[in-house]
């Protein structure tokens, strides 16, 4: 056997262990961007069917894809591309993974050490790479064929596995260097199967795997719970309280203590205060009665006013998104705040918290339900039940609002939008206006809607490629919310979806540029050009508002049929039919920044006033 | 004043200070991204005439569009985004500015320490970003309106510049922390001014800089030339050697020693091997007479069996990009390869070197040519003679079989491209195909062309991005040639490219896929189902070709006109009239792969078997 033989052979064999491992550990997509240093992962992945190997060109949105994979089946989403800047594309995905704890096994192929630092083509330093954005980086051996190195591959690919995932998910980097030849040169496939069988004699499990399909190294941790004190404490604390609220925030998932918590808080008459991205809002038909959807308009309802403030605040997910909800937070300076996270940083930008709990959300819940079982209602006599009222009013008054409402705008997709999910679907929604209008707009719909958002870093970047990435791993339809700026970060997914067996809606609401920038102080500095000067104004609209419409008007873009929605009826009409049709449909629905904001205003003010009007 | 108004004063001069020594350190335009927490920048750049500032939505594009303005001026460019991933989606450029030694200076915006790693929005960990892949790293100092720090900040700007520039020029990233508001609240423009009018009094220079515009540090470094002994060794092996040959590779800039050395080649007689990147080939309308064009032809041509290979190579630049350049070049390991590298990392890929020279070229040539001052023509008798005739022919020989060609393809369209530039155009080509068939079939233009490309890590990313950089800081027009897979890659800077002023035709040689693949060894083994199964077949096509063509149907892609040239003719009218337009053309060139391959193996094989019947 030639050198080159032999080494394209080691490589096949190496690759086929290392997938082999991967699939045995429950990965069951790759995204694969081309290139040629890749090869021989590319070629094995191809030829195992139990993983998915979804071609991807644009490494950037091949990342954000499999993060979207990632967060719509719970488990970690691997993808390979090959050495140069096409592995630094992965960057934008990696850091909102690390920030969301979402696992991402990243396989990026490299040049051998020989060829790194003397001007080889296509060579750049690809050593810890991403830094400390992923949870482990692997500088993987170079490949040989004996039994030593197999199973260091087999029990580095399970490392790999266990660290994007358990109990802090998130990133992993694997950098593999092949030599040449990267194609299976001179032999065919019966010489790799040769070989391996002569090694199989002396190391079977190396070379074939352990038994029944177990991974190699199968890795437990701690299991995340929390002593039995700290749980006995917290019950007391929670019956302690005369206020209390469990306020929700964004997770990747509340399953499975999510329900758990609203069954506690039902039988303990305990407002949870949940966010649209928390899994808690729309988890079912019929939602828990101890769910508060309107937080962000209680808190300016002045229902605290009348009531006290919460003196505990037991806190789940991430900070508060909305707005008047960031803003109260921090008013609550004189209550108990516990703050529960797991793996992640703890979400307490405020530094509020006198207490974090760092467990496993369900173990606690679980032991909490537990500890609070002899305890009936919690809080003051009507803490519960008024806000139970407020909440429905609230909600009442908004949809009779938007409801009578002919002019389409922002909240008023939005509430079309909650009224036309079919049963099954999905909503991926982007930062900016979108995450903040969910929250206030969003018609209950009247099936479960999981809602997923990129709120790791908040980046409006990758926001197609994510919404895709979870629409191509769940079975009902995803409907994808964006604005148009997000939509252009991100266009070339639109090419990408072409090739793909995917099913979504993109609704774009096209307000014209960065409206959410017209919220900010700058905005009204920059419209008062006597004591500013015109030049702030001009630099408001050049970098910050960038005023301009989607060039939507032929109909299509690039590969993709593009319908403008004008009026709530048409807007109706696409969401029907298009959440029916297979492939992308996008639906452009074009609003005017400045009637959205003044929409949101009277919708938010009058719900306030009428609750108030009518409150007990 | 409050601490509102203080601390937004303090953000401003903060901004006013760093801002105002980027410009007296030479830095001329300024890339940016919207966002927020970047406001003080943004707005003080956009107060400042003497710096031009471009909006770009999408950081990936903003950072290739700065490398492509720093490519066509020599400059740095600046880059300003907000904090997150907005950041990571730099790092693709940042790698390829590394690489290929271009100067960027990346200012991303962050927030301030006491709200990382706590969940707040937008946070993440942005120190030391982007790794080794930047000259340095700073992190700012949280703004202060004291002389120290202004001081401090004025100096750092000057060693940001300096470290982007100089004898390694690259990428620098500064990260500055601002808190909030961020937005000069409450204070108007004269509220700031009389803060720093107060501070002025005690510390004039650290409030209103230099006098007469210069840097508040000015950086001079080691200037980059060799000992005298280094050069008469040098002098001494050219006299020395029988058979010298010169290569020049890709580099930025020729610029000013490109003519001094052609002119010493020619006055002594040494061919110089000039790849189209290395600034040397279309420098003016009139080629030295040293210039060898089809050094990938020759060397397939049986010429140095007769004439024996050379003995010295010269090295310029960086390793050749040609394929059979770089079969050859190892070939040579007899030789003594001498490489002139000056920053970046020597260029020797094959490791064929005895002697690197590191040193500012300019320098060395200018010493060289004193030392050979009273030296004759060197080598051989023959040896510059044959090459320059052997090199006329064989162009000809090409110039003629693609005249007659009547159907369009890739080396058709480049001799056609070379046939229609304009007086002043520039090229900007793509890596993949392009660069390969720029070497070849491009028809020597009429006038001199600059011809660059991104050659450091030779990614197929952000090719329309840099191009249009490229465009935006020159004065003729630019021609970018692009593939369809990095047309696709980069299709969002189509979407820039309509609100910016900038003038260029993208020729788009659409030969549906990575056609570039079909030239690898897998894809042989991909065709041979019966040795290798239908499995790699599939794998290959999926992966590697991903055969489509781009979907242009409609005439229009998002809002940029395509036309399609499907003759010769059409071609050339297309080029012609688009060098004349405003704004962006796209004109695509529909070729057959496989026509193309079999024309550019016929021509090449051709023009080599005519040399050798005609030669001497």
């Amino acid at each position: 056997m030639s050198a080159e033989s032999w080494h394209s052979t080691v490589n096949a064999l190496w690759a086929q262990a290392f997938v082999d491992e991967l699939i045995r550990c429950g990965v069951e997509v790759v995204c694969i961007s081309p290139g040629s240093r890749s090869t021989p992962l590319v070629v094995e992945c191809g030829r195992r069917d139990e993983i998915e190997d979804i071609s991807i060109v644009d490494e950037r949105s091949a990342g954000f894809f499999a993060l979207g994979c990632a967060k719509a089946t719970g488990r970690a989403a691997a993808l390979i591309c090959t050495s140069g800047t096409a592995a630094a594309n992965l960057y934008p995905a990696i850091c909102e993974a690390s920030a969301c704890g979402v696992g991402l096994l990243v396989l990026t192929a490299d040049r051998p050490r020989q060829l790194q630092g003397v001007g080889a083509s296509q060579a750049m330093d690809q050593l810890k790479l991403y830094g400390d954005h992923v949870r482990a980086f692997y500088q993987v051996g170079q490949p040989e064929a004996t039994a030593d190195k197999l199973r260091y591959l087999r029990g580095l690919a399970c490392r790999g596995v266990a660290a994007a995932s358990g109990a802090k998910p998130g990133p992993v980097h694997l950098n593999f260097s092949f030599r040449k030849p990267l194609a299976p040169v001179d032999v065919d496939r019966s010489g790799v199967d040769a070989v391996a069988a002569k090694l199989f004699d002396e190391a079977p499990l190396a070379v074939g795997g352990r038994s029944e399909g177990a991974p190699w190294l199968r890795i437990d941790g701690a299991d995340g719970g929390v002593e039995k004190q700290v749980v006995s404490e917290l019950r007391d604390r929670l019956v302690a309280a005369k206020r209390p609220i469990i306020f929700a925030g964004a997770v990747e998932s509340a399953e499975p203590w999510g329900f758990s918590l609203l069954e506690m808080a039902a039988d303990h008459r305990v407002p949870v205060i949940a966010e649209s991205t928390s899994g808690l809002r729309y988890g079912s038909s019929e939602a828990s009665p101890a769910v508060i959807t309107t937080g962000d308009l209680l808190v300016e309802s002045g229902l605290y006013d009348e009531l006290g403030t919460p003196d505990l605040v037991l806190r789940f997910g991430r900070a508060p998104i909305s707005w008047p909800m960031r803003r109260w937070m921090p008013q609550l300076r004189q209550a108990e705040h516990i703050v529960v996270s797991a793996g992640r940083e703890p979400q307490d930008p405020d530094q509020l918290a006198c207490w974090q709990i760092r467990c496993d959300a369900s173990r606690l819940v679980d032991d909490l339900i537990d500890e609070l079982d002899e305890d009936g209602p919690l809080g003051d006599d009507n803490w519960f039940q008024v806000h139970r009222r407020a909440d429905q009013q609230v909600r009442g008054h908004i949809a009779g609002q938007l409801s009578e409402e002919a002019t389409l705008s922002a909240p008023i997709a939005w509430h079309i939008l909650g009224e036309s999910l079919v049963a099954e679907a999905a909503l991926f929604v982007s930062s900016s206006m979108p995450i903040r209008d969910i929250e206030t707009f969003f018609a209950s719909p009247a099936s479960a809607v999981d809602v997923l958002a990129n709120r790791g870093v908040n980046g409006i970047d990758g926001v197609l490629s994510t919404g895709f990435g979870v629409a191509a791993r769940r079975d009902g339809p995803t409907v994808i919310v964006v604005g148009d700026v997000a939509f252009r970060h991100d266009i070339g997914a639109l090419l990408m979806a072409e090739q793909l067996d995917v099913d979504a809606t993109v609704m774009v609401i096209d307000n014209g540029g960065g409206a959410i920038f017209d919220y900010l102080p700058l905005a009204e500095l920059a419209d008062d050009p006597e004591r500013f000067g015109e030049t702030l104004g001009e630099v408001y609209e050049r970098h910050f508002r960038t005023p301009r419409r989607l060039p939507v008007g032929g109909g299509r873009f690039g590969p993709v049929e593009v319908e403008l929605a004008e009026t709530p009826g048409q807007l109706r009409d696409s969401l029907a039919t298009s959440q029916q049709r297979r492939g992308v449909q996008v639906v452009v629905v074009d609003t005017d920044a400045d009637a959205d904001r003044a929409l949101r205003r009277r919708v938010v003010e009058t719900a306030s006033q009428q609750w108030r009007e009518h409150a007990p």
